[in-house]
C-alpha cells in the first residue's frame, strides 16, 4: 500500500514520541470505520468528536474550543484534518496524515457572526463532489453543535445526513494491546495521585490543596513516565456536599469527621484509568462505616461475575441483589466503558453498567464501576476501573478497596 | 419582592462560601437578560452553555458531560434548572434557586439510544404551556449539539425557533464590580504560576513535570485565597512546536536554545486570567531575540491605544501598524474577551481583536491579548489580560513583558 509506505517515512522523521501508535494500527481502525460506514451506506463521515479523531488520525491539541472535523471518505485511504490554520502545525505534528490531508481554514470564521467552518467544509465537500452523497454526522457529541448542523444542511440541500453518532465509540470499545498498555500506565499514576490525597487530607487543610496536589501528581506520572491531563479535574466534595458528587473542591478547610470524596484519573497519553475513594479524617459515623461495607460488598460481586458473554446489565444485577440485601436502593448507573478521551469526559458513551444494557462484555473492554450513593446529607464513592480478560476479569488500579478512615488528624 | 427574601434567606443559610455573588446581583444579571428576551420577543430562553448557566444561577459543578439547561421565562423570576438527577444536590449548593426551580431527569436519559434529556425539557415546556411559544436556544455553543436541536424542535413542532446564541455572553462582556476582584485574583495566581514554571525550566527537565508544577500552582493559588481549575490545561510547546501554540506537554525533556512557550491561566471562581511567555533556556537565535522585540512593541503599541470608546479594530491596527514597520505580518485576531467560562475555553466568544470588529470598548470590559507568531519552524507568545478602566487599560499581571532568556543552564 502506498499510502502506508509514506505514512511510516513521515512518523519515522517526526519520532514515535508525539504520535503513540503504528500507522497500522491506525489502518486497521479506519478499515474498520470504513466498513461500518459501507454498512450503514455512508459515504462521508465527519468526525468532530476530539476522542475519535485522535483515535482516527493522532490528532492531539487543545484546539477543541474552535469547529474542527476529520472527514472520512468511503473510498479513500486518508481522512482529511480540517482545522483552524493557526492549528495546522499541531495537525503536522501529531497526525501520520501527509500535507495535502491538512486542510486548514482562515482564522476570520473563528468566532465570527458572518463566517462558519462549517461553510468551509461545506465548499470542500463540494469541491470534491460528495455534495449529493450520503453524510453522516456525530449529532450527539460535544462540540457538534445544532449550529454546526444547520449550516451543513443549509450549505449541502442536495446531500443526505444521517446519524452517525458514536459509530466510532463502539469500535473503539475493545482496545489493542498498545491501548491496554497506556490504560495500565494511566492506573499506575491514578494510585500514585491517590495516595498523595490520602496522604494530604487532614482537618484544617485546604480543599484546594489537596486538589492542587493530586493534579500535580496526575502531571507529573512516574519517573517512568509522565501523565497526561485527564479529561476531568478532580472532583472533591465533603461533609453533606458528598451527596453531589461532581462538585469541585473550594477555598474551605477539611473538618473532623466529615466525609471527603475522592474521584480522580490517571491519564497517559490521552488514556484514562479512573478512581475514585471516600476518605473521612477523624471518627466516621456509624452510617458511613456501614455504607462503606456495603459498597466493598457490591463492588466485589459485580466485579465477581464480569467475563466475556457476560451482559452489562448482568453486571448491574449482581450489585443490586448485593446492595438490596443490605437495605440500599439506587437508580443510577453503576459504571461505563471509558478509555481514551477528552474533556469534559473520560467515559466513552458506549456501554453503561445498567438494567436493559444488554451488552456482551469482550476481552479488552475497559470500565469505571462507580456505584455512587447519595442518602442527601451524605454521600460515598468506592470505585474501580477494570479490563476484561479471556476468563474474568483484571482490576486495573491496585488500591486499598476500603472506605478510608483517618484518626492521625491534625491538632488544630 | 418576595423572591428576592426567599433567596436571601436560602444564601445565608448556605454561606457565602458555595455562591459566589449577592442575589441582587443574580437579579439584576437576570433582568437585563429579560430585557434582550423582551427586545428580540423571546418568550423563552434555553441556556445551555455551563457558564452562562453559572452568570445566572451560580451553579457549579463539572456536570456538563452529560446534558443540562437553564431554562429561563420571560415573565417568571427564577429560572428552571434541568439536570441529571445525580447533580441535583449540586444545584442545590451552589444557586441560589429555590426548590421548587429544580427540576432534575432520570438517570435512564443520560447516554441513552432510546431516551434524550431534550425530551424531558419538552414536557416541563408543555406542562408550562410554552409549547407555541418563541423559544431562543444557543445554537452554537458548547454542548448544545445538533440531537438537541432536533430533539426539541421535533418535539415541540408548535413552538417557534429562534438563534440566542451569546445573547447571555454579551450582557456578560461589562464585569461587576465583584467580578474585576475575582479577576484581579486570578491575576495574582496566573504571576505565581508563571513564575512557577520560569524557575523550574532548564535543559533536561521533563515537560510533563513543568506542567505538573503549574497546574499545582493554579490550583492551590495563594495562602490568602485558593485557586479554581483553568477551563484550558497548560499549553507548552517546544522547539519547532512552538509553531503550534495549542499543544500539550510531552514526557520529553527541555532542550538548550529551544524556545518554550507557556500559556496558562490564573482562575478564581471561574473567573480568569490568562498569560502566556515565551523562554528560552540557554542561547536563543537572533531571529527569536528580534522577534521578542518586536511583538513586546506591538503589544505596547496596541494597549496605549486601549481606552473607552476606541474599537476593537483600532486596537489590532495600533499593533498590526508597530509589527509590519518591523516586517511581521499576522492574520490571526490577536485577542479576545474573557472571564467567566468553563471547559474548553476562557474566552467569553464576544469581542475579537481584529480587524473589522467594530465593538466599542467601555470600563470594565477585560480582554487577552494574545498575539501568537507562527513562523512555521517556530513561534513565540507573549501576552498581557487587561481591564478597559474609565481612562485607559489596566494590565491585570505585573510580569515581565519581555523574551525570558535563562542562561543558568543545568549541567547535563
Amino acid at each position: 500500500m502506498k499510502i502506508l509506505d509514506e505514512c511510516i517515512i513521515y512518523v519515522r522523521r517526526e519520532g514515535m514520541d508525539v504520535i503513540a501508535f503504528s500507522i497500522v494500527e491506525f489502518e486497521q481502525r479506519l478499515s474498520k470505520t470504513r466498513e461500518r460506514m459501507a454498512d450503514a451506506g455512508i459515504d462521508v463521515l465527519l468526525v468532530t468528536d476530539p476522542a475519535n479523531m485522535n483515535y482516527l488520525s493522532g490528532y492531539n491539541a487543545w484546539s477543541f474550543y474552535v469547529h474542527q472535523a476529520l472527514v472520512v471518505f468511503l473510498d479513500e485511504d486518508q481522512p482529511y484534518w480540517i482545522g483552524r490554520s493557526m492549528d495546522a502545525s499541531a495537525a503536522r505534528h501529531t497526525t501520520w496524515l501527509d500535507e495535502a490531508h491538512i486542510y486548514p481554514y482562515a482564522d476570520h470564521y473563528v468566532q465570527s457572526s458572518i463566517r462558519h467552518p462549517m461553510d468551509f467544509i461545506c465548499d470542500l465537500l463540494r469541491n470534491k463532489n460528495r455534495d449529493k452523497h450520503v453524510i453522516a454526522l456525530e449529532m450527539d457529541a460535544y462540540y457538534f453543535t445544532a449550529k454546526n448542523y444547520l449550516q451543513l444542511t443549509q450549505g449541502l440541500p442536495n446531500a443526505t445526513f444521517i446519524d452517525g453518532t458514536n459509530l466510532i465509540n463502539w469500535i473503539r470499545i475493545v482496545k489493542s494491546d498498545q491501548e491496554i498498555e497506556y490504560i495500565k500506565k494511566a492506573a499506575k499514576i491514578s494510585e500514585k495521585a491517590m495516595q498523595v490525597a490520602f496522604d494530604m487530607i487532614n482537618e484544617g487543610v485546604r480543599e484546594c490543596d489537596v486538589a492542587a496536589a493530586i493534579s500535580q501528581a496526575q502531571i507529573s506520572g512516574t519517573e517512568e513516565f509522565g501523565g497526561d491531563y485527564p479529561s476531568i479535574v478532580p472532583l472533591l466534595p465533603t461533609g453533606e456536599k458528598t451527596s453531589a458528587c461532581h462538585l469541585t473542591w473550594t477555598e474551605e478547610t477539611f473538618k473532623h469527621g466529615e466525609p471527603v470524596i475522592i474521584e480522580l484519573a490517571g491519564c497517559y497519553r490521552r488514556y484514562h484509568s479512573p478512581l475514585a475513594r471516600t476518605v473521612v479524617p477523624g471518627v466516621p459515623t456509624e452510617e458511613m462505616k456501614k455504607l462503606g461495607e456495603v459498597v466493598v460488598e457490591g463492588l466485589n460481586a459485580a466485579l465477581d461475575v464480569v467475563k466475556p458473554g457476560v451482559t452489562a446489565t448482568e453486571v448491574e444485577t449482581a450489585w443490586r441483589q448485593s446492595i438490596e440485601k443490605n437495605g440500599i436502593k439506587k437508580e443510577s448507573r453503576i459504571g461505563y466503558a471509558m478509555g481514551l478521551n477528552y474533556p469534559p469526559d473520560w467515559g466513552e458513551h458506549t456501554v453503561s453498567l445498567r438494567q436493559g444494557d444488554h451488552t456482551v462484555l469482550e476481552p479488552n473492554m475497559t470500565f469505571h464501576m462507580i456505584p455512587t450513593i447519595e442518602l442527601g446529607h451524605a454521600g460515598m464513592e468506592i470505585s474501580e476501573s477494570f479490563r476484561v480478560t479471556e476468563t474474568g476479569c483484571e482490576v486495573l488500579a491496585d488500591f486499598p478497596r476500603e472506605l478510608y478512615v483517618k484518626p492521625n488528624i491534625r491538632l488544630a
